[in-house]
């Protein structure tokens, strides 16, 4: 069995040896493994992807007991049993096109355990896929109501974590504390540039020659939650706001589908307002 | 001889039959021709570089004539006689170091007619290359006359454009309006994100996962001139705020090369808040 | 009405000013101009986009008059006549989901008249985007009636260019020749290195740090025509083969679709082994 | 004290455990941890950087003890004693500036003890920065002697790792075998593509969109060692082979100083034809 194992928690001597020593005692044998200690946080964060034949309750047990010294946060998972993921649309289908089609060719390794959206657009596209589509309508009167269904479902399907692929309401300061750090959004500008509505038309405004997308946690404060994933492309005078936002689709697929992936390989750790990507 | 003209005017039809008429009548041949209209100001730019057996004054004349009631602003230059730029520094030398290099070895069409500083540390830089040094230093009280030298440097050495080359001194807005399109700066982030200060600082705060570098030109308003070129560099968690300084250096040099070569050029065209760039 | 010219032809001084004079006699208005002269071939390409309230008769006629000294290649055509594009897939689908997606979505001014194939397999998904649909087997005996066929198809639906999207069999060099500068294909490494088969097994043994792909009009040499896109994407040492193979599905899609933009709006000029691209 | 140690050995379990026993048995703690197990070969490879108040000797003992069952090939090096270089060069001068400059201005932690070349152009810029500079020309008769002279300095000045910083002369295949793995090259092409002589203008000739470097260990297969770094740059078509060369200086030496830099650190693995990169 192949297990990831994740951990935090403050940096002192020992803790290596001390994971190890467990992996040892299960008669693992360690397969990746990264850790970086955040100098703003004093985190300390690892990552360790090890084979074992060992039950998943027993490698737990075991690392649990080794580490309880170090009071960590500790995460351990089969690798085969995917991360679950509830995916959050209006009507642009361009993210939700892209991670379908990269689940469904394998690239993607996460279950997609529901698509929700204010709008009944994108019904055909997961009905397609197969994933159930569940249209929660967002009015300023509905909108308390709303995000308790969306709260019963996350709790309901077992949600690891929220993708909002260019939903365009923004959640209330409540829920995005309750979800912190299992809420990833795609921004299509390079933050911190351009916070807010309309982000191509102000790049256009702007003259930039350069043009990105950024995935982030979710936070309270809006368009300002811990990054994950950028990229930009390059753009000339010649453009116009509305090539910029085509072009920016690309990146903007791109982007949330990394994001997505790093997120559901455990690869993506949370110190602060910063996040530590284990990537590959 | 090869000329290289640049045209400015409100956009109406036949501009470009006008100025080919005008060089065919020199017995011109057009080598390279670039041109737009701008949607936001309907400004026609264009930019011709072509060979004429004609001198630079008849070949102006005809232009001139030619082009009259489209009212343009014309520039000609022969390809030949450089443009001559004069660049300011206080103590950081990647930049100088790098602009100084790349005109001695040919790979920048300009003459570096004078540096100018607040500082004396980057006089031996400049001895080095045989360009003239002159330390203005900037205090407050100072500040009016030494504005007041520069403008005259400006003059009687035939400046033709300032680059700022991490000159760590803001020019009062006066100035700024007077070298309006004339002044272009490098800003050590990706513009419009972390204007200000310690921008590698404020990036590495914000956790981004690219940082970058901005040519713009230099208006009245801190980092928000027309921008002329930018890029970025990957770079992780595990960078620090020195490292991102570092790294950013590179990038910072490279993209005011670029950008102080398209400007010698005559590659760039000011519309409004934004650039037009005929590049190659 | 707005028309897309282009031209290619000996350099000569003039080319320009007879161009001009014919847009300016049928009361057209420039919108877009590039041109470019190959020192290689001497030949000069020229693309131009102008208005006119002509008919594309009479705007054709006049051109074709006034430009008849330099016996050039003249193409015109109506902007809002989409150029017709025959997709030719195997058994990979993302390259064909990516060109169906962005036609539908309007970001690709195309119209894609027949999907071919070797294979049943993505039958399916040409049916959902309501594409004709036409399989043609090819084994060693019926190569040369599949070919025959498919040059059928090429004449009776009045294609304009065959996009070879992952299509796995090799093309006559006859055919190659007869549709010289018609036939784009998209080669899964950064050429020239690794032409051939597996080349994301050829880029992992031999560890290279960055693995590309390459979109390129086809001719009898395999691998070899005259390039029109590239672009690659890092990896690590960490990535298997199989990695880099879903990687390289992104790069592949993106410059393949960016290829198929650049032949639908006529920017792309074929100038001995290399191309001209008049980008935006 | 900080330390740097690598290891490789056959990949088995236990490593990292026997590892950060010894590391704590001299009350060591772990700064930075880098792994990876070869797949082709079953090399396991790490590189800690750690923090201990044991002397250098004492560390080595015991690491060489508690990993003695692995047979390791193991280094272990003071942080701050630098890796020794030696740069090669015939009159190309962009790659040596770089690196001069790089070390002076302290973004490479390297020492630079000597400047090797064939000519005696770049004496001077040598000079500039205080480096011993030794002219070595070399004619096929006095080939061999030349040989012989850089491997008594690379003894003499107890030299690290060799860098061929556009060093035109073809090293002997006997010569490539003993400092295996201590030989880097930038090669001015995007390698496979484009081995030997005039890389540029094969890459004019065949009309790419990108141009590159690389960065590579050298082997006796010329152009064929492994990989350290690659990158790459857009052309147009209108860039002539000379562009080319201007263009590709850039990404030369900005490719080269990575390499340079990551084998200053120890970053660099390598495992058969490939290297495994701990980069940050």
């Amino acid at each position: 069995m192949v297990y990831v194992m994740t951990l935090q928690c403050e940096d002192l001597p020992g803790i290596v040896h001390a994971a190890s020593t467990a992996i040892v005692a299960v008669k693992g044998n360690i397969l990746e493994n990264d850790q970086f200690t955040d100098p703003v946080t004093n985190l300390f964060c690892m990552r360790t992807r090890f084979e074992s034949p060992a039950s998943l309750e027993d490698a737990r047990t075991r690392l649990a007991s080794d580490l309880s010294r170090f009071s960590p946060r500790l995460g351990l998972r089969a690798e085969d049993v995917r991360r679950r993921a509830l995916i959050m649309v209006s009507t642009s289908d361009h993210c939700l096109v892209d991670l379908l089609y990269r689940r469904e060719n394998g690239d993607l390794p996460v279950d997609i355990v529901a698509v929700v959206s204010n709008h009944p657009d994108l019904a055909p596209l997961a009905a397609r896929y197969k994933v159930p589509f569940y249209e929660i309508p967002v009015t300023p009167p509905t909108k308390v109501a709303a995000e308790e269904r969306l709260r019963e479902l996350v709790v309901d399907l077992g949600v690891d974590f929220v993708v909002l692929a260019r939903y365009m309401q923004v959640l209330s300061p409540e829920l995005c504390d309750e979800l912190r750090g299992r809420i990833v959004n795609i921004h299509h500008s390079f933050l911190p540039g351009f916070k807010g509505a309309r982000p191509y038309h102000q790049a256009y405004e702007r003259g930039v020659k350069l043009i990105g997308a950024t995935a982030h946690f979710v936070t309270a404060e809006l368009d300002d939650g811990p990054i994950i994933d950028q990229d930009v492309i390059r753009v000339s005078h010649a453009r116009s706001s509305g090539d910029l936002v085509a072009l920016g689709r690309d990146v903007e697929r791109v982007v949330l589908a990394r994001a997505v992936k790093l997120i559901a390989e455990d690869r993506v750790a949370l110190v602060g307002r910063r996040t530590v990507i284990f990537s590959q």
